[in-house]
């Protein structure tokens, strides 16, 4: 499925913003400063004390949205109900679309706090009313990219699904977990919603109520494989995880008397390093070595991590409400500045929040083996060698570019790419600042 | 606006749910026990090291949303394309609409852990299939509404604005903070589709880009209150924040002139209390002592509460971030859990996960002056006297029960119950455990 399709991203609407973006709308329009070409620029600012590198996402939803920026007549009500905005200005506001110009990070890029993810680039009233969706839609998306790369990365390679969905916050959110975390490289996703919507595989068997429902816990495992003979997980841990092994062994067996195989069980609580040992020699003093062992139990990078240095037997793990609000660092400190206006660069200079005025690229620099080596924050239109940019342009005049990418392209790229980020920065437990450089022009552009 | 209005709410639909309650449903459905009456209970697992207390929210939600389930051909489709489903169960989900019976805490309700705040009775494939959306909505909307009170009880009395759209967790999380913020006792938000949604009151007025569009602040600040003569609150610290308060007490005195009120100033970054001060000072001197002082920066309840206790002379606060991915603790242990299929009681026994089985009732004791108390969990049938019964049917049949509720009215109510809770449950910082018995009865029907 082509992520540009529009139709996948439902219209949050106009009126999805912060009222100041309102108000101050109306200032710019009655002084008219409305029209001045302005650039606003998107970064994240503090990167918290674990957190090297962020991986960029949003950016589709994002621009779904703003090629159809429309005011609806019955939103111009509410807006005239509040008593707050000249007449004229609603109607303005009622013919306005978005006709400006967007450069942005493609999703699943790497990036560093400081560096700009998007630019966007059009009349002043146009780039100010999106920025609420803007920072809200890039943020989440981007923060659970980063945190479902950790993730993926603590697993040394072992299989990840996204079990988030009871408790993301929100339905937004549940879908967007799901495809942030395929973009990083989970698998699949248990929400069955964001499988259809973005062509996700989906997975998933059984919860503690099926096994139950059932007179005895080996009664619901029969129930089940009788159903799902090719695809069944069965979870172990209702009443005795062990004794839930030697009821799925014994299933297991009947299984392959029928010539079917056993996928695997799921353990949902306990030790898991003690459990998993238990559990595999079960399985494999039955004969079921290809039975596989998945694990679900409030997983984040820190307790894969020391499940995977430990050497547990777990060949899967399923991880949800963690992951799925990044528990330990649940927001971005993502913010949108004004940096050019009507042909000036422009800054803010409050303290500690110094923003890099003027149009910008960010260039990266690779060893020979394509391994990172630095970026450089420069000017736009600067020309540096042997370096790549990274910001692309998107949209035009309004348009979304079509870049014709899939989803499962760009997870392909991002898997590549994080191959290629040196393993330092890649450390969950520790910040470690990758150099990021400013550009001597940009540097003495600066007001 | 009547809380009860399910054009309120959007249709998440069948599909926003976790796979395996849908391979479940095959499995019951198989062996014929779809049909069986069920009672799943949600509740409160762990309440963490600083919640004494919860307040419950999202039950307009969950109404909305079971009151119209249906699967919709292209779902259908979906789902058959999986290849995991019996033709005969998606012909069975194809018809299937929720007939069952709902108890639950009406919103604004305070709660405490392990307490049932619903409890779904319907035949076993309809509740098990509304898991996923019942709990994400439940645990959303009480996440929010308990944090939103602790920041409420933490300011003391001075009004609280929810800032927090552009870092909520996505678009349906903006909403559903602005509501649950309310709820607890906010006083407005800046989100303005969910001011038009709920009838919430909306505010908001200028950013630090604003304030650069203009050759100078002071330019900015007479541009604002031109267009906003009885709104403005000029933000003050884009270049230095004492000579923005200089700027603003001059646009303020020409406003007098003029026989305008300027309304405020807001502060947004710095040393808060000392700013506060200063700023205080340089408008009481130009003798604007009714310009208010507002402020955010990062708040929480911790810091608001700091600030207050200080004496800090700021008169209102916006709470953005913190608030509204409720950073401290950003998910609810909530679960759902089978406690009776088919005339018998159920429950699960995993390592520290046991479940209270049957059908429950929470009963609330208060003192004479209407101080709670104590809670008793017991059978839903139990009579206990002096005690008031807090689970309320609010849907029957599949329909929804009409309690005509507007969503004020719930919050005049949380007000006055949340006086009610006395003062060591609300500590900020630390745990204390309100007594919550099991009654005997409920104790004996344990399997």
């Amino acid at each position: 499925m082509k992520t540009r399709d529009v139709a996948l991203y439902p219209i949050a609407g106009p009126l999805f913003t912060d009222l100041y973006e309102l108000t101050m709308a109306a200032g710019y329009y009655r002084h008219g400063l409305h029209d001045q070409q302005a650039t606003f620029s998107v970064f994240v600012r503090n990167p918290g004390k674990k957190r090297s590198y962020f991986v960029a996402a949003g950016l589709e939803t994002v621009l779904a949205e703003i090629s159809r920026y429309h005011l609806t007549d019955d939103q111009r009500i509410y807006l005239a109900s509040l008593g707050l905005f000249p007449e004229e200005f609603l109607d303005y506001l009622g013919q306005l679309r978005f006709t400006g110009d967007v450069w942005a990070l493609p999703e699943g890029t790497i990036f560093f706090p400081e560096e700009p993810i998007m630019e966007i680039t059009a009349p002043l009233v146009e780039a100010q009313l999106i920025e609420t969706f803007v920072l809200n839609t890039l943020g989440l998306a981007s923060l659970i990219a980063t945190k479902a790369a950790r993730c993926v990365h603590a697993a040394c390679g072992r299989p990840l699904v996204d079990f988030a969905l009871r408790r993301t916050q929100g339905q937004d959110a549940g879908d967007q977990v799901a495809r942030s975390a395929y973009l990083a490289g989970f698998t699949a996703t248990s929400n069955v919603r964001a499988g259809k919507r973005f062509g996700l595989p989906v997975a998933g068997t059984m919860a503690h109520a099926f096994i139950s429902a059932f007179p005895s816990e080996i009664e619901a495992f029969r129930a089940f494989v009788d159903v799902f003979p090719s695809n069944a997980i069965l979870l172990i841990d209702t009443y005795d995880t062990l004794e839930g092994a030697r009821n799925a062994a014994t299933v297991g067996l009947e299984m392959q008397a029928r010539g079917q195989t056993l996928r695997g069980v799921r353990l949902d609580s306990g030790d898991m390093r003690a459990l998993s040992h238990a559990v595999r020699a079960i399985l494999d003093h039955a004969g079921l070595t290809d039975a596989s062992i998945y694990a679900s139990s409030s997983f984040d990078e820190f307790s894969i991590n020391a499940l995977v240095q430990a050497d547990a037997p777990i060949d899967a793990f399923g991880v949800g409400t963690r992951m799925g609000v990044s528990a330990d660092a649940p927001y971005l400190d993502i913010v949108y500045k004004l940096v050019r206006l009507g042909g000036r660069d422009v800054r803010k200079l409050s303290p500690g929040k110094i923003t890099l005025a003027g149009k910008k690229q960010v260039f990266r620099r690779r060893n020979s083996d394509g391994r990172y080596r630095e970026d450089m924050i420069a000017c736009r239109a600067e020309v540096i060698e042997d370096a790549e940019s990274l910001l692309k342009p998107v949209m035009v005049g309004g348009q979304p570019s079509d870049t014709g990418s899939t989803l499962s392209a760009l997870r392909d790229r991002f898997a590549t790419e994080f191959a290629r980020l040196p393993l330092r920065y890649k450390d969950i437990h520790r910040y470690a600042a990758y150099p990021v450089s400013i550009s001597v022009k940009l540097q003495a552009r600066q007001p």
